[in-house]
């Protein structure tokens, strides 16, 4: 997907939400549990009941991997879903990713070729060579790590380097990288602070941000510091919309959380 | 298993070899892909023949998901094999996770519990809580990226922070993460001359080494640095070995360069 059909898609939708599909067994309801593949039975539903509120769809890929066998096929039959019947929205597979140039081209051949996700997270630690691979594919995106939304973020991304933070170091140095307009870049909601500062920076380029929720992130300061000309943000929540009930309407619970959040970005785009 | 455990099996087999399984469908012999299971089949091999003169097997886990629910099929073969016939072999994911603590849990528990790996690699840029998940489970190692073998490392890894390189500051603060008792290192082949400097740091801590063969680096040089009192060097050699050969006698090409490496070591241990 461009980034083009995304904004369009953020005009259209009036929101910039990202749903995150961390399905976890021992949180879904448990009459899903008989099913056969209770994960994407889940998201299917969530998917069904909130696509016209969301723009883009986050699989954490960890919580798939967890499950084996059985969770990378309810990942494939989710993001295949997801392709299907909303080819509109925008799908990150949230990997955080990372290696040496001819591993990362595997990498990216397993998210953008065999999976067909538009996006994928990649961490900075192993440099060029190692994000380049995932920014060589037309249509499709690299979400680099800058500034993640947990305390650990503290241990190295905002330490001095030279002058300047790690993390502003990372939106400087990958601004050179091949192809960085396919680069977009993860800032947690929960440093909304600093998101001033990587404007400056980066100016253009779209912020995934997680955090407003469960980590406690607050919208209207992400906003205020992070909107561009073409809006340049999603926001992320997980746990704060596919938890909301665990009872047989948690799909319409998860839809009613989307569309609190939905409605407070449509205030903020017409503001 | 124990670090112990991994030291007495190096002088049982007078070898710190760590055959790397980067299994690519392009680069395998012919003649097996009219097999069912090609990548496996290709391992099992290569095991077989090798597993007397190796102490460690890496399976490089993005050669494995490139081919999406086959060629995971094929890694959890792989280790189910590993497991069943060389239970004395350290197993090492070398997948390069690392996410907030929830999700490195899930990530620990796809390498430790569901496919039963000794350790797993992890990047370090989210910092703590991203890696002491890996570290909570018994008998299981976390192989943090200190300095890798690629160019990209001189993007950050080498970078001057508050003082001291990046690497060096993720293996000084490492030491304070919880079971940092758990946590091995990666450092590049490449890189040997940095290797007396980290020692200085992480005296007692084993070190995985990529990047001898292919990739340039040189054994004797990174022993002289690296080597300590329990010997404390998985040395890893992946295209070098398995690729050795593209014919019928892959499996016996790779055992005559392993063999070649395992001479060398032992030369090394003995003076």
């Amino acid at each position: 997907m461009t980034t083009q059909e995304l904004v369009a898609q953020i005009h259209a939708k009036q929101s910039f939400l990202c749903i995150g599909l961390d399905v976890d067994l021992n949180k879904i309801p448990k009459h899903l549990l008989d099913e056969k593949d209770p994960i994407f039975e889940f998201n299917k539903a969530i998917i069904d009941a909130t696509h016209h509120l969301a723009v883009a769809y986050k699989p954490n890929i960890a919580f798939y991997e967890a499950y084996g066998i059985k969770g990378w096929k309810s990942l494939e039959k989710t993001i295949t879903y997801l392709n299907a019947n909303y080819p509109e929205v925008f799908t990150i597979a949230d990997a955080k990713r990372g290696d040496i140039g001819n591993t990362s081209t595997m990498y990216a051949k397993a998210f953008f070729e065999d999976l067909e996700f538009d996006s994928v997270t990649v961490a900075p630690y192993m440099g060029k060579d190692s994000v380049e691979p995932f920014l060589a594919f037309e249509n499709k995106h690299a979400i680099l790590l800058a500034l993640t939304s947990n305390q650990g973020a503290f241990d190295f991304q905002t330490k001095n380097v030279e002058g300047k933070e790690l993390y502003k170091q990372v939106l400087e140095v990958s601004k050179s990288y091949k192809n960085s307009e396919n680069l977009m870049y993860v800032v947690g909601a929960t440093k909304a602070e600093f998101i001033g500062g990587i404007r400056k920076i980066i100016p253009d380029s779209f912020l995934l941000v997680p955090g407003v929720g469960a980590q406690g992130g607050n919208l209207q300061e992400v906003c205020r510091y992070g909107l561009n000309d073409q809006i340049g943000l999603l926001i992320n929540s997980s746990r704060g919309i596919i938890y909301a009930s665990d009872g047989v309407d948690y799909a319409k619970a998860a839809a009613e959380k989307a569309f609190e959040l939905q409605k407070q970005m449509e205030n903020i785009l017409k503001s």
